[in-house]
């Protein structure tokens, strides 16, 4: 899929909030929610996995994703104003990215945006980087509802 | 389950968050994140559907519970300084409640948490309710990990 065609909204959500939800689901259809730090580049979502790189094979999501790459990601806005609620919910395909360019480039965008990873080591403080590929996108508004 | 035994901080967080995110998952095994509104009796969670009943049969969530009744749902606090993230992870089994007493008591609950709910009509303005049964619980803090 090349650059997302969404309204510029949904385009600034997804780019500037910074925690999203990710659901994965195992093999036999058992999901997970996590909360995650991740960027959006205009077309690909990636998130690192920030803990000793041995140990990232073991994380739930991790096993889920090798086992069904189909996962759900929302980027949402709380307002106890319930007109101000909105949301943009990805359906994608994962892949889990484990080096070459591609982990690196994630893990410098992910550096960017967070300054908390900034003072982490990409060889020894990241695990694997999981893209996310945009199969469908939601994007919804209380107040265009 | 009876009355969970969580650490304190984590039955605050559970009762207290305004919005949580529930996964579902179809029984293909593909997987939907959404944010809800919910309350936490200290035994069960609720989420209610605010929308026309004869409409709410189609929310893929409901649909995906229908199928599967395996969820997963985050209460999550989030903060730019990460020691004082944290989360509290429900693995559960959900209903689907339609109507009687515990559906009444449900949207009384909600009612009671969210002001927001007091303005609608329990009988027109709510679908059905999940109801979330724990079966694992995650409670995690970065300042204790």
């Amino acid at each position: 899929m090349s650059e997302l065609d969404l309204p510029r909204w949904a385009t600034e959500l997804l780019r500037d909030t910074r925690t999203a939800h990710l659901a994965t689901a195992d093999s036999g259809g058992r999901p997970l929610v996590v909360a995650i730090c991740y960027v959006f580049d205009g077309e690909l979502l990636y998130s690192a996995i920030d803990a000793k790189p041995k140990t990232t094979r073991w994380l739930r999501r991790v096993r889920n994703i090798d086992e069904n790459p189909r996962v759900s990601l929302i980027v949402d806005h709380w307002d106890e104003d319930w007109t101000r609620l909105c949301h943009v919910i990805v359906g994608g395909e994962a892949t889990l990215v484990e080096g070459g360019h591609e982990w690196h480039r994630a893990i410098e965008a992910l550096q960017g945006k967070y300054e908390q990873y900034r003072a982490m080591s990409a060889e020894s403080d990241f695990g694997c980087v999981i893209r996310i590929e945009p199969r469908t996108v939601r994007c919804w508004r209380a107040d265009n509802a």
